[in-house]
């Protein structure tokens, strides 16, 4: 199976603390690596966390306040300095145009890669030409335009060995075209179909929901997720906070990610109120009982194996 | 004597390694603190140098390439967040007020302070209200337009023990009045000047100098620094690649300095070609027989005692 992970790259809100940068956050899905919300400095932790500038197929902001967008000028100049040679398509809320056209062009270098602006006008599939994905942005509720993101896998089928064998095909060129056409015609001149031999695999899914409080676009994005990154700014004794920001609080965070059958948690994007993480690792893991990670730089969570 | 000194926050050029920052050096000079170049990550660096949004009172950029200037975004979003008391100057070349104006309105925040742009149209004195010196701009060859800056402290009168006890004066409140006002009159009825009880004494200076080539301009900002920022992107081996991209090598750096009679130099803006330094120190050395520094990354380089 192809690599897919998160790598953090920061975690920090609104402002950086000694041990944590502005938020970041590479997600690596076979041969795609998508960043999602570069914040200030997202450039020097890619070096620290081992990310090249050429790793980046798509870039992916929720919404325009700085320390979910500012790296956006940075990352931008150093794949035109590395002449990354793939297209990197750039999605980001439309009514942030304007933002966004400043980032990219906030200083002078010269323009050697082929960046796509996405700009998403409203919720729903957005275009992903080349992806072994579907993306979609799902509205969220803060004081300025916020999108969560939403990558779904295709369903496919995966191939029963002992199907496979009932069937009289031992592996090699026939299976892999039963794969690619759905059937072959066997020597014998029987023909096999991939769905005879096969079961269902549902595909996977991941999601990105910050910044936001609570609202019907966390639990749509968060449905049946297999790995959910989620923003825990707040504990619940700050829940007006939380509202009143339009932040969400780990135990809010955990409570939707246990309805909605997620099995991998990441929560992230910490108020620097909070001199440790104990309280949010405490009140999330009374809420959901899957694997819990509260994010730390440079940290990469796997996406967890197929169900 | 009030407080000198210079806190480096980033020496790389261009791009960002494992041990160095993009640019960004803060001059504390009495209850000042000028900000240079801020490189990306700026903000970052000050909380790791211990300096704070409130410690800046001024704020100046030589060119607008990324890493002289992206950090330019978050450190004045950091300014309003803390809702920093006083003005802040700006100074940056008047060709460049696109970027500056995308750079401070980067992203969605609440301005609370008071930013002061002051674009340079050309050489030569700087408003400086309210500031212990002088400031004043130097043009440089860069391929972009770029700006070196010297900071001027007028020359005053250092008090003689020797010569005020002869005038029959033994310190206190008449001593405070005589520097004032330039004489006081005795009970005896005798005058005594400032003149007769002091020596002159030269005012401090400092020059920073980045990007540039050598040219006039360099030598015009080094003449009798006290304390010389310089870039020193090259080594004379890569002497054509320094002419050709508009940078200094060691050398170049080190001779302008020992014969503009600089007495502490502090090299930096390396390029992350060289593995390491030892050729800078080494080449530096052999023209350049003040205080040296090969700046690290928060490093705080103390301006001389007054000669």
């Amino acid at each position: 199976m192809s690599q897919r992970e998160l790598v953090v790259l920061g975690t920090a809100s609104q402002v950086p603390t000694r041990h944590r940068n502005h938020n970041g956050y590479l997600l690596r899905w076979d041969g795609e690596g998508l960043l999602f919300d570069p914040g200030e400095g997202t450039q020097r932790q890619m070096l620290h966390a081992g990310v090249s500038a050429t790793g980046i197929t798509r870039i992916a902001v929720t919404h325009f306040h700085g320390d979910h967008s500012l790296g956006l000028a940075g990352v931008i100049q150093r794949i035109n300095l590395d002449r990354v040679p793939h297209p990197v398509d750039a999605y980001y809320p439309a009514t942030g145009q304007a933002f966004f056209d400043r980032l990219r062009y906030a200083t002078a270098y010269h323009e050697s890669a082929e960046l796509r602006p996405r700009p998403i006008a409203g919720p729903g599939p957005l275009p992903a030409p080349g992806a072994p994905f579907e993306l979609a942005a799902v509205r969220l509720s803060h004081p300025v335009d916020s999108f969560g993101y939403r990558l779904t896998e295709p369903d496919g089928r995966r191939i029963v060995p002992e199907r496979l064998a009932a069937a009289g095909l031992r592996g090699g060129p026939l299976v892999g075209r039963l794969q690619q056409q759905g059937s072959v015609t066997l020597d014998d001149g029987r023909t096999v179909t991939l769905d005879e031999v096969s079961e269902a695999r549902p595909g996977q899914r991941f999601a990105f929901v910050m910044d936001t409080r609570l609202c019907p676009g966390v639990t749509e994005l968060a449905e049946g997720a297999d790995l959910l990154v989620i923003e825990a700014t707040f504990l619940d004794a700050d829940a007006r906070l939380a509202e009143e920001h339009g932040h969400l609080t780990a135990a809010q965070a955990a409570r939707v990610a246990a309805e909605a059958g997620v099995r991998t948690l990441v929560l992230t994007h910490f108020s620097q109120r909070y001199p440790d993480l104990d309280g949010h690792l405490d009140e999330a893991r009374r809420h959901f009982d899957g694997e819990l990670v509260v994010a730390e730089d440079l940290a990469r969570v796997p996406v967890p194996p197929r169900r």
